[in-house]
């Protein structure tokens, strides 16, 4: 079937999708979480297709990324075993208010209606991406990588047949044959067919949405993350902070890039942060964080120099860039400057510079105190997460199956005019 | 000054603004009104010189639009001091959240940084406009019509002298000098500079912001409304909110361009909207309404037969196209397939019928009962509007203060890493 077919399709399976009822939508997850488990062999099989292919093209990160396993199969059901657990959106009055005239007028949350979503190899990002928009009372149009294309077809198909035993069309989930270029333009342009388009990706996808798409658009996931370590920081706290934004887990959007340093900080901080990132993670066996280093750091410790580059770098690796600076004025200047709107994190026990940062700073959380690694919907007590927002319009920060919804005005009269 | 140039230094200006406390804002909106008033006669020269230009190149409609008089100037202060005397939105905490592991997490609400509107030929819009943007915290860019310019220019002048007298830099204001096309391009793509966009005026310019932006776009002002007459409708009722809709004030995007009517009360309620809408409206002196009719309306009233386009089409004028229909499914087709998702109405004593419309319609607004006219932010208690969105993302229908704003999470630790 073309893309066309597909979110033709799609748009008419919407309206059935906005008038089901919770309990219609939490059965047809939990029958989607069931036939994946039945599913299981026929999707390892499309799976070991797909990792046969990709071998030798792709790195070992890579592969693991695509690899299934009947583990992975389970947590996949989980998750949208958790998403049916989670309050329905849908119908909740965000705001009432009875005027003067009589007219009761109530800000209602309602679908979006046909939720696209392109994205990379993960191929449990189908699962989960398809629950969300489900549960959110959207119709869900995936356009997947090509390496994971057997795959996802194996866990769509499987996700169809649960949608369909709870008597929902299932052509409100469809994943999109073509993984050519092609087919993500056509998703950007499709107006009137792709009510949101969600790119989960690379800076480079991100990228050609916003430029090329004429359908709404929400960015995610880009992170160059800085923490500024203070003057009035707790110096145990801040490395603890530190290695924990750098190195628990550096391939993510919200791992830090970037560590900002006072300058009456530097000269007790700079040799810790070495040893820690460096020196002791090497003796431990662990990867040592490369570190690069502006020119008043490289006064003080050892490290690769920094280029202009590295400060507009998004790393996804262990390497971390090293700036010293006059102070919070100066580390909001420069997080202005090359911030991407994702997370940015103070550690200081010196409550006016913390008020002035938080304050300050332009992005989607910015923190006291805290690892940037929790800007994640688990943790901010979403229950689950469709992707980062990093642009402000809709939604900012992790999108819940709040933030998948839009809403309405209804209001009720008995025969007012104006 | 270049367009890019006062784009330059409205963002300088963003951090200034969102920093300004609630009592600045408002002294601000006070000194402006009252520069609006000292400068009146400045203003009304600038507006002689562009009624004097435009004469003879436009209707009368749009000279009566374009002019300004001792009276309107008054208004458009009024409106400054009414925009300073609502709420501020900035700063409002919209949810908080204390996670287990004693993070408290805090959805704040944020300025966007620098709203540009694009606008035609009302002077009003200007001093609206600017105090909305300025009050929500913003930056404001303002690209008006080429008809007005003097005019924007002499309000924008005195404006900036207000915000000056605050303490505000006159930066945070202004108006682009070149009314040319190409201005309005360099805003819709001054990706990093305009944080949001949003055009105020004809379909061609909203479709064009929506094509060729890649900044953040806010759809505004395109309605064709539906007013759907019910086979339980109270015909009296009916009648009253037909005429209200349609002939209140046809020029505005609230205005009523359809009416659907059930087949079983066709035969009854046709002949009395034409007598109230035609004959009636005639025979007291008041403009009457060209009825455009589908074939089974036409078998029961004498009007213009209908083309497919007039069920397309905006009239903005004493038009209404009439189409029967054989119940509410019918009617939610009919407005699913030609709405703009603006305002849509179903007059019917079917509480089945109601909930089913209210429930089925994809819209902004969604009336029982009650005249769209009312989709207007004063109406809904917003108490001003920057102009009423037609777009699922981010804001729907009337746009107050807080749509003006966006959100980010404030995440205050004690060292708690991930």
């Amino acid at each position: 079937m073309t893309t066309m077919q597909l979110l033709g399709r799609a748009k008419a399976a919407k309206a059935a999708m906005a008038l089901a009822d919770t309990q219609k939508k939490n059965d047809a997850l939990h029958f989607m979480a069931q036939e994946l488990l039945v599913a299981r062999e026929d999707i390892l099989a499309a799976n070991a297709l797909d990792l046969a292919a990709a071998k030798g093209t792709v790195s070992d990160v890579m592969l693991d990324r695509l690899a299934l396993s009947p583990e992975r199969i389970a947590a996949m059901a989980d998750g949208m075993e958790q998403v049916a657990a989670l309050p329905d959106p849908v119908g909740q009055v965000l705001r009432r208010v009875e005027r003067p005239n009589g007219l009761v007028i109530e800000r209602t949350a309602v679908p979006m209606g046909v939720i696209a979503i392109i994205y990379e190899s993960r191929p449990n990002v189908t699962s989960d991406a398809a629950a969300l928009a489900l549960k959110a009372g959207s119709a869900c149009v995936l356009r997947g990588g090509k390496q994971a294309h057997r795959s996802a077809d194996a866990i769509v198909t499987a996700l169809k047949r649960g949608l369909e035993r709870a008597g929902l069309p299932a052509d409100a989930l469809a994943l999109v044959e073509d993984t050519s270029r092609a087919s993500a333009n056509e998703l950007m342009t499709a107006s009137g067919y792709v009510d949101l388009l969600i790119p989960r990706g690379g800076a480079g996808l991100i990228r050609a949405c916003v430029d090329n798409a004429t359908v709404p658009v929400i960015e995610t996931g880009t992170g160059i993350c800085h923490i500024y370590v203070d003057a009035a920081a707790d110096l145990a706290m801040a490395l603890d902070i530190v290695t924990n934004a750098k190195c628990s887990r550096p391939s993510v959007c919200n791992a830090a890039e970037v560590c900002l340093v006072h300058k009456d900080a530097a000269p007790a901080f700079l040799p810790k942060l070495r040893q820690r990132l460096v020196d002791g993670r090497a003796a431990a066996g662990e990867i040592p964080v490369q570190l690069r280093l502006d020119e008043r750091a490289a006064a003080i410790i050892d490290g690769t120099s920094a280029s202009d580059a590295d400060f507009d770098t998004e790393f996804l690796d262990y390497i971390l860039a090293v700036r010293v600076v006059d102070g919070v004025q100066q580390a909001m200047e420069h997080i202005a400057a090359h911030s991407t709107g994702h997370s940015e994190c103070i550690v200081t026990s010196d409550d006016h510079a913390a008020r002035t940062f938080l304050t300050g700073v332009d992005a989607a959380a910015v923190y006291h105190n805290a690892s940037t690694r929790f800007t994640d919907g688990g943790e901010f007590g979403l229950g689950c997460e469709m992707g980062i927002s990093t642009q402000k319009l809709h939604a900012r920060g992790p999108m819940g199956l709040e933030e998948l919804c839009c809403y309405k005005y209804l209001v009720r009269g008995t025969g007012q005019i104006r």
